[in-house]
């Protein structure tokens, strides 16, 4: 069995990334795997343990981080959250693809490490629509909105990193154009060592 | 209006090349043209001067020659047959993308000149099928034949030259792949130069 390919998809909230990546997993099920990160938060009302994150403490996660068990880390509003190298690699080396949803200084840390990964980033066709997404959610304060608005705009600026940009102005076109990615993915010759052991050169 | 892309598609005779090119041209006709070939060969009942190629006389190919007005000819069975670099920059500066159909010489030729250009290699699962493929056109002799599998393996060798590999096991299958790598290629940041010009950064 060959090595599966990693995805590293990036967006800000409301590009409509989590629908995208769960519309991807539902279409191949049997090859492509969500990775879930490791978190020191509680969990929300709902939030299942090893399915939305593993929720650990902080002292097990500190020393997750001593033991460099993680392919990168951050803290956020005081609550770490990480992604486990040896979940990712065993699911590679199972043969599975691996989505990673992460922002992009995460992502960038992982392309110092994973050269054969493949960058994603998803974007609205405007900061008005995605600000209209976010109010449209009604969950969030117009302080919070504000805040993720301005975010976008810094997240945008690292587009270049990324090896595709999804623009996501229509669901159903974006998801196309994210399954497109995924199976233009396998097809490249540069993952191929061996032509005859795909096509059989047999006379 | 962007520029178009080029795609140099190659593939040994019976891989299917020629039906999988049609169905991609046929899917996007408002943006994609076929890279017509100079020949001085004779045209073939049915064919078309100015759709199958451009047929003209061997003096004023050598002309062209002269003028440096081909991106790569070739001389096969002592007809010349080259592609037109007006024609090709020309449907580029229209926003065109192009499809040029051309042999692994050929397509080498055209490598050290467009450096953004897509290499597509479009092979069948394997030599016995494309002898039956061959065998039942029923157009050509055995020994015909045998000349092109021995041409399709020595062809097969340089995969590594292209960016992606179709193995044309079935048809629609092959064709959702090539549709692929088409929308695959029209998403890459590599080609976008100004963000703003495509997300509405606007608060």
């Amino acid at each position: 069995m060959s090595r599966g390919k990693l995805f590293v998809i990036s967006a800000p909230s409301g590009a409509g990334k989590t629908s995208l990546c769960n519309k991807l997993l539902a279409k191949y099920p049997e090859r492509l795997r969500y990775s879930i990160s490791f978190t020191t938060r509680e969990p929300r009302v709902g939030e299942v343990d090893g399915e939305d994150y593993f929720f650990i403490s902080e002292r097990k996660f500190k020393e997750m981080i001593d033991n460099e068990e993680f392919l990168e880390w951050a803290v956020v509003h005081g609550n770490y959250y990480g992604t486990s190298k040896q979940v990712i690699e065993k699911h590679l080396n199972d043969g599975y693809d691996v989505i990673l949803d992460i922002d992009p200084q995460g992502a960038r840390q992982i392309k110092n490490k994973f050269l054969d990964a493949v960058f994603i980033f998803i974007v609205a066709p405007s900061i008005k629509e995605l600000k209209n997404r976010l109010i449209n959610r009604r969950t969030e304060s117009m302080e919070k909105i504000n805040l993720r608005l301005k975010n976008a705009l810094e997240e945008i600026k690292f587009f270049k990193m990324y090896d595709y940009l999804i623009i996501n102005r229509f669901l159903n076109v974006a998801f196309e154009e994210l399954d497109a990615i995924y199976r233009a993915e396998h097809l490249k010759t540069k993952d191929i060592d061996d032509i005859e052991k795909i096509v059989d050169l047999e006379v």
